[in-house]
């Protein structure tokens, strides 16, 4: 399969990457910055471009992955006859209405570093298309990639997006908060590794409710009260310990 | 060293299986609740006592490892010439006073399940004691469990504690809200285990705040307001999601 891929960050990187290696041929990258497009060109040995007059037509797969407000122009000025698909969880798939009458979504729910090389079989892809032969391409194709693969509508992909933002985007954002309290008292962010790590162990058998611990769960007015006095001099801070406590202890 | 360990929780069993690897002999276990006493104190090949009065006051040391809310009453009852710590993260070191003249804290810094054994070199141990003497006994004993041995105050050690309460009680909450909205569409919390395992192992070397990824670090505002709409049937829901994608946005 020829595939153009449209974009330069770094979904469009490992994804670019991770195809590469499945042993499909990327054969252009596109960005409206020359300079990115021909930095992943180069790791993908494709070719840049950075006019979208220049992407060419006859490739069998469009892969859109910018910048998620930046999807609905890109695919305004796309017109081709190969299938268009775009990697957003939170982007309907309507969107690429324009470009070309074969679409889908490819949306890979994962954390991408800009470093760090993401394991493509353990990410798991979810599809949809607007026709019955879209979705087999790509589902063919996703198989390739990962031992998850889940055909699922726009709205279904919406909620997994908004669980993966709480899941890894506001769970990454509580160690910064945390970080940033044992930096106040000149504490090693090290002191905390082993506990993150296996707070996410266990959830990977258990499920997370059966496995909660802490003093609001325990119902410990207390330390509760103790914690709250504690981050009386920071507002915004005491308020998502309030919140979150509460939302603990109303739990079924 | 002979042990007492009063207390027969989650945080007493992993400690006294801990100590007992390492050599260490555990004389008694104390609990109010035969049974409690009885069922750990055979774990540990120790004598199960379920009178305060009937605990020895010739040990070397007595941890007290029961809820933050009964060491006061615990520590008021027993008079004893050995060392007696607590292990609690947001109790001040004076609390033992009425014990004994020497007196410390002995923090794990970890979450502890009911089966799944911990691996205790992995666990920071946090130590306060009264006495440099008293300390420097803590210190032998912890070093011999725990590759990770601080000593701090009662401070910072609430801090401390705080800070876990973000990073594991709360982030586990996090994962179970991600998981009530997969439920409510039908789709397998299996979707978000390896995304929950590499944002916790992506801090494992970096800082949180260089890999924080998502709609609220990215700013992008449409998104965000598509998923407040999303939860807005849910409004303690939408309120957290508020608040952190706010507290995200505000960092520098």
């Amino acid at each position: 399969m020829k595939i153009v891929l449209l974009g330069s960050g770094r979904v469009a990187t490992q994804l670019g990457l991770a195809l590469q290696q499945a042993g499909e041929e990327i054969v252009q990258v596109f960005s409206p910055t020359q300079a990115h497009a021909s930095a992943l060109a180069e790791k993908l040995r494709a070719l840049a471009v950075s006019q979208l007059s220049e992407v060419r037509t006859d490739a069998d797969l469009y892969i859109i992955s910018v910048k998620d407000d930046a999807i609905s122009e890109l695919a305004s000025s796309l017109k081709v006859n190969g299938i268009v698909v775009h990697t957003s969880g939170s982007t309907d798939l309507s969107i690429l209405a324009p470009s070309s009458n074969q679409i889908g979504v490819f949306y890979p729910l994962q954390t991408f570093s800009e470093q760090k090389r993401v394991d493509f079989s353990e990410v798991p892809l979810a599809l949809e298309a607007n026709k019955p032969e879209v979705l087999g391409v790509l589902k063919k194709l996703a198989k390739k990639l990962s031992r998850q693969v889940i055909e699922m509508n726009s709205e279904q992909r919406m909620i997994l997006h908004v669980a993966a933002v709480f899941a890894c985007n506001f769970s990454n954002h509580l160690y910064t908060i945390a970080q940033q309290l044992l930096a106040s008292q000149n504490l090693d962010f090290n002191l905390l590794r082993p506990l993150i790590a296996e707070t996410a162990a266990k959830v990977q058998q258990s499920l997370p409710g059966e496995v909660q611990t802490g003093p609001a769960i325990r119902k410990d007015e207390k330390i509760l009260q103790k914690h709250l006095n504690l981050l009386s001099k920071n507002p915004p801070l005491q308020e998502i310990y309030r919140l979150l406590s509460q939302s603990i202890v109303n739990l079924p």
